[in-house]
């Protein structure tokens, strides 16, 4: 958690010389909890800046930026945009109940599948009465891509139905919300995924990726890792660009995806030419899935604040250099 | 548990030369299972009948009813067929897996409401990419008419997402799957639900009915239970009796329900001019919350066999004069 240059006790004895910022356009509610959370309004001092925003504002001339607080959990567009970052600067984000939620919503759907949510929703239009099947959740199989806060959220939201859970992590070691955790590997290489991998891919009905852009994982499921799936549902919830759209495309054809939930996609907002509202069986919800409250943004400040203060490094500090 | 007239301990000794017969339209794994259960062919002997099967067969001059395993868990309809039903003559029914299917089929309908999963549906026909709003479940609130065995499976569902329950039944005692159980009282009588029953009624975004259907539930949510809601969303997985059509479509117009999920109707199969069908913000799920499965019936005959062969009354047995 420690690989940023970002010194904390430093950046927590300049904290009281800051001036702190909030994007204009976020509900008043932010700029008031922070207010109460720095003890002074924001905008005011003259020292370095504090920023809390989706986006990092144009600095003044000699302006040096201390912090930046992210109010999205996603940061690979704002890496893009500040290139190289500055090491000595902080940058941590807004996670929120963010696994709760993106938890709820992947179970939602899981179970409007297992339930056949669709199907009675064309029947009622149509006033057909005929009984569709349904299936219990309980022994059905997960392969969550991604074991941090948000994968974590996941793989407890299904398991309270009775779901089996694997997590795949660059660093395989037991975390939250997973029977077990293998390693990523290196699946789209020249050895292609792992035998580990390729089994439990093969074996699972929801297959879920909720990875961070990074260059690791752009493009990552392709041919290979949808290759080894056997009609899984699978869900993207964590950024379009690790999905090669055409792969899923073929995978959807073959039956080896059955069904796709995406909230994400490389291009977003989908326009009405995008490819992907052609996918067959597939559903797109609107980047939906995790939204962030005002409450979420101010309750990971705070806490962030507090541990500066304390000269310790805040937990949802992002690690620049990795891109997460 | 205890009030039928039915002898467990005669009837016990009096298994070894029963007539054992299976309904032929059930799969033949039945059949072969409850060979392997009694040691021997079905329909071998001479002695008192034992009838497995939706319905009772029409019995031989002079033939005696020992049991019947019925393969449904709700016996109204089989109660009504054949009333009084004899006294010395056990009735048990088919639960099986029933209040786990029911709790997903309940969470899941919950979810999809919360996670808008109607809404992405119909902008995925239209092409449409819009965020729309999202909940989590958590804290919400779930009154669940009936506490039996299906009962506590949804409330053992719903509260593995979060969501506070509270039962209500004729005789209040805690029971498995709530937080709290409230008593039924007389809510269609001249002083209508009582004030614990109205507030848990107003606050719920969630009612439940899973009721069986008998002389005290029939029509039991009319004007009265409805007009204590305040924007619930209401499923009936019991009967289609127990509740007034007419009052649930006044109570959908004003809003006093939101939505309903009806998985069974008065009238099933629903005809094409079904008041039902014309029900705003309903949907009808065709009697398919709970399945039985050729394995739940035997599971629980075999359960009923042993419980007897040992003297003991089973479980399921049915209070024929109360009707579940």
């Amino acid at each position: 958690m420690a690989t940023t240059g970002a010194d904390p006790q430093r950046i927590g004895r300049e904290l009281d010389g800051a001036v702190v910022t909030v994007d204009p356009a976020l509900p008043s509610a932010v700029r008031e909890e922070v207010e109460e959370i720095i003890g002074r309004p924001v905008g005011a001092g003259a020292g370095p800046r504090v920023h809390v925003g989706p986006g990092l504002p144009r600095l003044a001339a000699g302006e040096r930026l201390l912090w930046m607080h992210s109010t999205n959990a996603g940061v690979d567009a704002l890496l893009r945009a500040h290139s190289p970052w500055p090491p000595e600067a902080l940058l941590t984000r807004t996670v929120g109940r963010m696994g709760e939620r993106i938890g709820q919503y992947v179970l939602a759907w899981a179970l409007a599948e297992l339930q056949a949510i669709p199907g009675f929703l064309r029947q009622q239009e149509a006033r057909t009465w005929n009984r569709l099947p349904t299936e219990l959740a309980d022994g059905t199989l997960a392969v969550v891509f991604g074991t941090g806060s948000i994968g974590a959220g996941i793989g407890a939201a299904l398991r309270r139905c009775g779901i089996r859970t694997v997590g795949v992590a660059r660093t395989p070691r037991p975390a939250p919300g997973f029977d077990s955790v293998l390693a990523l590997g290196d699946p789209t290489g020249p050895h292609g995924p792992s035998a580990e991998l390729t089994a439990a891919l093969g074996a699972a009905r929801w297959v879920v990726d909720a990875l961070p852009l990074t260059p690791g994982t752009a493009d990552l499921f392709g041919p290979a890792l949808f290759g080894a799936m056997a009609g899984a549902t699978f869900f993207n919830v964590g950024r379009g660009a690790t999905v090669r759209t055409e792969a899923l495309a073929e995978a959807l054809e073959q039956g080896r995806v059955a069904h796709a939930v995406l909230d994400v996609l490389p291009e977003e907002p989908a326009p009405p030419a995008s490819p992907a509202w052609d996918l067959p069986r597939t559903t797109l919800t609107s980047h939906s899935a995790g939204p962030t409250t005002a409450a979420d943004i101010t309750a990971d400040f705070r806490t962030a604040w507090q541990a500066l203060r304390a000269g310790r490094l805040p937990a949802l500090t992002v690690r620049t250099a990795a891109g997460y």
